[in-house]
């Protein structure tokens, strides 16, 4: 993993100098250890294509909708950003426009991201301002369309050993294919994400059901349905794919008899389902590819609690993924219930569970994951995964689960520039954090070694099977 | 502000000697800085009259609920104390039962800023005990007798540039003129609070209705209610306010049209009106508060999360506000979501969101204040403005969010003279807060230092539109 | 309290060598006070009988679910371990899969408890591996063999003064008879926990109910009914107990009248009951429970918010108890509002709340505790009672309602070996998180030390009158 040589080599570690010690060698044991990156989000086309990337300003502010949303917070409308318009916004003008806005991201994980992508990627270090803005723009410029800078080559200097993708179902995965034939070094995998055919609540439901089944030669029965996402599990793990992923606003499950099921899928292709009808189709869905986890082996990763385009403007003009995307309460001991008493035991199932309401962690998640082999704790998600973040998710879990009922980070990124800081980030705060333990004479150091290789090694590959 | 030449300099700083000196040097910037009190609930009366403060008892003791709430859960009995009686307790007694209990209240804030307030304002050190408390009051009772210690003067020592009242919308607002011509060195601003004419749960609604509407001259139909608020409102503007407060169980919203609006009106007037229908009118109302605010650009500020007087036999016997407001659970994301579709994108719309439920401050308030540029993260507030907590919320909001996008400080409080320890205790908590990102070395010291002088004057001004 | 001459002393206290001084020195006061455990699951039996402790393995993984949930998680079938089986498994083997799995425990209060009883105990400190286990395991045998560690003189050992159990409403309370003859030096008594006789969603209720009023011969109605609760705590209370205590999935009570009552109880007898009367008869009585206890003095302790037996499989095969009660969202402002408005302010009820979800503690158990003189706010419970969640216990309800208001620690558990260790994890997070409002100039370090001394004696006591 790439290293900053100027920046503060403590930073994120505690500040007293006792803990701070002994978390510096915890993390200097991980620092440079291979990159593995079970869930994200970086399409497989930009690593196939292996093309430069575009202008800086597309490329850290437009393209990451972690940047935009604090940007626009501060009455930056996203067009004058380029968001969601065919019409590409000037480059320069979107720069000074982070530039002059840039003191507001002090404190924010983004603003720590990026200033560590531009150091220990680009070595830039002079702090952004609208006076440094143009120097700073002309110098990625530079550095951008330089070889050494394309997707490939950074895959490798990143050190990342294995990425996993987020794909449709229906996706052919050629670019998995020709990244497998010509960049071997990395295992890029594909991940089975179907929510658009699983989730009955959205309007695009039947329609996406139809393509499916088109493309798989079934029947339009809850049978031929089945039949369909199973095939294309199949052929996601015929592609080197290790999980499925799941994306619900709430996680709800419920095992309905197949002649129940049979009848509301007719319901919903013909467009005469209830509310009632909807949800329990969406989580009977969730407990079938649990069901298929346990014949195929996949991973199954549920991201919970999020509703998605709050402002129905923004969404329709901008498209989704621009920012609004805002957390519930979520709780999940009562709703993953039937899927857990139906195939929570089952040997090789795993399910990881992400929340983003806190509240989860010690409460539902930690209690859950201390019992259930086929449980585990997701890593602190989206709005969490940031150093205080993780400490409390840390703090929250582990007297109750310990560390080997969690996941290992994952840095969901789109942002593919930023994984190593992600990475980098979760190595210290976890290195602060075992330190902690280790100063409190609560964890051996030589137990606190073991528990810092682990996390980005050893768990991880358990976890994702890999 | 107030300064105590004896208390421990370094209190509520970090005790780690690395990140107290900074957080020290942070918070010498804005110690003494002005006060700015966009919300409170100093009586204008109290300010305009000038007189000479009550007994110490009264002031200190029977007038502030968080102080009467704990003597009351240590078994003394509120008429004891004085509260909600004609007659009046004796004051020796009451300050005698203060001192009995004062051990309970270590590690409270209420206890720490009586404290603040006895030293800083009055400079008495001496522990408040049994044998203690009768010189105590000698001195107090000296002390609120010299005119030095009258409100206005008060105003200025403690140098409070900028103060917010509660107000009816009633009000005829002639203190805050008299306030205006006779004090010009604090801007005494009143703050238009309709709680009682929107929330149509109430068992007084009606009648306040029709109290608003005779006094405004208005028919008693939908549209003449919204122009008698209109009109309120623009009378509290031209009197300086800058700011409506809601106070609601739960922020609830929701888009009703016209004739829908005005056939529940008409049912609450009637007294026909079903739960569902004074919910959802409820709700309509904060909306129209929203839009309201769109047009004549007070901010909003919304308190949310709060069951007023859960017990009714205290209520009955010694009025609201006696120390048994309980919090419940709180969400935001979808109760604000109607409200927000429809104007959170309006240039100048300022919505402030205070919490009870902390659990609100990653999951909801920080993602929402992190997009719409309307929304700002309210300050920790009641229960919760205490060092403690403000660690937590910085902690909770500030990866998401930053700086930026909270409200700055807000006292919130009746206890005049506590409003000096309450500004420091959170200029001090920030202070701490900040060292240790600098300290952890993700931000510099500059953008720290920047940070303090903008959480005092900056960021309440620009919030509140001062 | 027994101490260990070999691990680190300033084990749990703070790093920071200022706060940790502190810390080290309010420990030290109260290191070795008698213990008051005044709410556990030692069976009352063990202690009568007073002999040897079966084989470690039994002892220390069998018997207790904290250890087995974990070994499950890591796929451990229970009936290696011996759970819930008649036949018994080979002890050292499961001693084995304990060594084997142990690195797993690292950082949880289980694997801390254990270390420190086997520590403190038998002197054992060489750490648990495949390689140790069977020396350690003959090193067990032999003490455990001794009659040194036997129950009774561990009881004294230990220093425990006052030891409640938890007991089914009629039991003989023959073993209590017994111990209070025979070993005065520790008062053992008993806890009424009527939950089966309460719960009337139990498919059990209606069999329990009839043994209950068949036991003390009153007729099948719902006087008859309310007598035999009353006469079975009138035994209690002649044994000795204290309290009674109330496991409930949701805190909630409900006012019915007599009628009403009388009404819901003869369907639950007659098997014709409907979901809302079985919810709402047992939420009238844990309303009934609080006014016997204004009539009887036994202090009230509801544990709410856990949803037991989570997996049915297992719960069918190896019983209750087996790691797999789950916590759900939990909130009491409302549900307790009824028995709250009706008895919460009678002189001399003890109301103590325990909650598992920790979002509870400062939105509403400090607010409830500070104004209610009945309430306290039970200790951090279950997952909760370990030196992190401890920390984020006092201080979430700390600032609003002090120390006085909380209940003292209490054990919560069957594993008698692990008392000391429980209770000395406690005064450690505790004296940490004084030392540091020490350090932060928030309290005085005689405040510190009066506060240290209550928290393992006089607060208890008073809680619970002893």
């Amino acid at each position: 993993m790439l290293r900053s040589q100027r920046r503060d080599p403590n930073r994120l570690l505690p500040a007293q100098s006792g803990a701070r010690d002994i978390a510096r060698a915890l993390y200097e044991r991980v620092a440079t250890r291979p990159i593995i990156s079970p869930h994200g989000h970086v399409p497989a086309q930009l690593l196939a294509a292996n093309s430069s990337f575009g202008n800086p300003a597309k490329l850290f502010v437009t393209d990451d909708h972690y940047i935009t949303r604090i940007l626009h917070s501060a009455g930056v409308p996203l067009e004058v950003l380029g968001v969601g318009t065919s019409a590409e916004a000037d480059p320069r003008t979107v720069w000074q426009e982070l530039a002059r806005h840039w003191y507001r991201f002090a404190g924010t994980a983004s603003g720590y991201w990026l200033e560590e992508a531009l150091d220990t990627v680009f070595g830039i270090q002079d702090e952004l301002t609208v006076e440094t803005a143009d120097d700073i723009y002309d110098t990625l410029v530079e550095h951008l369309a330089h070889p050494d800078n394309r997707p490939l080559t950074l895959l490798d200097r990143f050190g990342i050993e294995f990425l996993a993708t987020t794909d449709d179902p229906l996706d052919d995965l050629s670019h998995h294919r020709h990244l497998a034939k010509t960049h071997p070094s990395t295992r890029v995998a594909p991940t089975f994400r179907p929510d658009r055919y699983l989730n009955s609540t959205l309007t695009t439901f039947a329609v996406d059901v139809h393509r499916l089944l088109a493309a798989t030669g079934q029947p339009a029965t809850f049978a031929g349905y089945l039949h369909a996402l199973q095939e294309r599990r199949e052929y996601f793990v015929a592609h080197g794919a290790v999980s499925t992923d799941h994306g619900v606003e709430e996680p709800y499950t419920v095992d309905l008899d197949a002649a129940e099921a049979e009848h509301i899928f007719a319901s919903l292709l013909r467009g005469t389902s209830t509310d009632a009808q909807r949800r329990a189709f969406s989580g009977h869905m969730l407990l079938q590819m649990a069901r298929m986890s346990v014949d195929d082996g996949l991973v199954m990763t549920i991201h919970a609690g999020v509703l998605r385009n709050h402002n129905t403007a923004t969404t329709k003009r901008f498209g989704p993924d621009t920012g609004h995307d805002i957390p519930v309460p979520t709780t999940f001991t009562r709703g993953l219930r039937p899927l857990l008493e139906r195939y929570g035991l089952e040997p090789g199932l795993h399910v990881v569970l992400f929340a983003v309401d806190e509240t989860t962690y010690s409460r539902e998640l930690a209690p859950l994951a201390g019992f259930y082999p086929s449980v585990y704790v997701g890593a602190p998600w989206w709005f969490l995964d940031a150093p205080d973040a993780i400490a409390r998710f840390r703090s929250a879990v582990t007297e109750t689960a310990g560390f080997y009922r969690t996941s290992g980070f994952i840095d969901d990124t789109r942002a593919f520039l930023s994984i190593p800081a992600r990475h980098d980030t979760a190595r210290r705060a976890d290195a602060g954090f075992l330190a902690r333990l280790v100063t409190e004479g609560r964890i051996t150091l030589a137990a606190a070694e073991r528990i810092a290789d682990d996390l980005v090694s050893t768990i991880p590959k358990e976890v994702f099977k890999l």
